[in-house]
């Protein structure tokens, strides 16, 4: 099976959890429909990868570890589009899980979404060391201090630390894919934090470019949002030029950091690639 | 440390993860105000009693389980008191989580406290097949399909399932606790659910009659609610003296359901004062 079957067989097996008599038929279809159809599972693909990278011996282990990272970020969107967050009334082209089942259902599908990745953990039958170290993984990723919870949380304080906020709301899951990819495969996982750090301000570049230089029909959603909003925004820092050039020494960054491994080259392509395809189209040439 | 500390220190202990800088202060703030002061702490006394039935080993790993089932009940109650549930402006006489922080550190709060409980467990040093065994119970007791989460949301089916229901949003985290403190202390957590079911449904009906005989001032919030919203009730469905009799045939049930053990006196001591400490005053005569 080819890696997005296994990342998508695992959400559905992860699910199914709640497809059972006695759970809350609304409550289960409300958690499909948050997770599937697929986005673009970068965070499960990235863990997929750097577990191949230390020669995976389990691969439910990675599956799992990458349903969870997955389940974790869907959770997110859930909550972060609610009325008192972001208050979007659309995801992906449809309406938004608060819109299509209601603000009480979008609370409580995000929560068992929360608990749902923990269980997909802990059902897997690994070696039990492993385990902890994809539980403590996942938590740090989500939670206080540093998660994507606290990372949210900086909204609601009167001074923001900017550093803590990308790092914590954009940059935590991604560590998180990397050091789970080397957990599930039983290898140590903090020399590939610094990797998930790097892509992870790679996709937070990308995503500032694209909101200044992509077109609407391009990435799905409006553009020019961050100088509409006054958002801090790699492309009002540094130009579209100096942007570029962040992007492309993190992006190298990402692959030097890399520990050695048996079997990095699939990595390799994926970071590659990546960046290829985030940046806009018109921008492409000046990007090679 | 007599259990009271125990367990007051194991919730500063896991509360502590977020009093470190970079962590948003409000959020660190909501979180703290959510968990402290004390509530009755039912649910980690009750799994503290069960590891000290099954000859409790490792102190450390029974505090953990008492504070991620105690951080999950507080988590839900902040959820449930947001406007879209029950919209409660006050919990135990003083303002909401909600009211005093805002509805969007609310959910954040809620959601960092499900996410520390999971920590808290993989925190722990314990052997790995306890690990395993308190995060799936956790985890069964506060998801899908039959945990507490799963339990709220029938409150959003057009057809409930009131068995489910209860089973599920009050039910669940009893049947934990005593499958926590088993877990904890290396004991097979199986035999131990049905302690915590029947202990579950007595709270229930409790909880039923104080509703239907206390005094506002005993119990701290309105009565008669039950009545007034047309809720299910076992005073509605027994009458007083019947519900009484039920009571006393659950908490008989559960002390009898108490599979061989050690050490089994400070659990059934427990469980008949908790019987005691329930019963509305003007009640308690005939109850005994």
């Amino acid at each position: 099976m080819d890696v997005t079957n296994r990342i998508e067989q695992a959400l559905t097996d992860a699910i199914g959890l709640a497809a059972v008599t006695g759970c809350p038929p609304r409550l289960a279809e409300a958690m499909r429909y948050a997770v599937f159809p697929r986005g673009a599972r970068v965070r499960p693909r990235l863990c997929h990868s750097v577990a191949a990278a230390c020669g995976e011996d389990n691969p439910a282990a990675t599956a799992a570890a990458g349903a969870a990272l997955e389940l974790m970020h869907c959770a997110s969107l859930v909550h972060d589009d609610l009325p008192c967050f972001d208050g979007a009334a659309t995801r992906r082209g449809r309406p938004s899980v608060h819109k299509a089942f209601g603000e009480p259902l979008a609370v409580l599908t995000g929560d068992a979404l929360i608990v749902l990745a923990f269980q997909t953990i802990a059902r897997v039958n690994c070696a039990p060391d492993r385990l902890a170290a994809l539980t403590m993984t996942i938590g740090q990723a989500v939670g206080v201090p540093f998660g994507i919870v606290a990372g949210q949380a900086w909204e609601c304080e009167s001074e923001i630390n900017l550093a803590h906020y990308h790092r914590s709301k954009t940059g935590a899951l991604f560590v998180a894919a990397t050091a789970a990819g080397a957990a599930s495969a039983g290898a140590d996982p903090e020399p590939w934090r610094m990797v998930g750090e790097k892509i992870g301000e790679a996709y937070q570049v990308a995503d500032d470019l694209r909101d200044a230089a992509a077109d609407e029909d391009e990435i799905g959603k409006p553009v020019g949002q961050d100088v509409a909003n006054g958002r801090p925004s790699a492309v009002t820092e540094l130009g579209i030029d100096g942007a570029i050039f962040r992007l492309q020494g993190l992006v190298r960054g990402a692959i030097e950091a890399m520990p050695p491994c048996e079997n990095g080259h699939e990595l390799r392509s994926l970071i590659m690639s990546e960046a290829k395809r985030l940046v806009p189209a018109k921008l492409a040439q000046s990007a090679a």
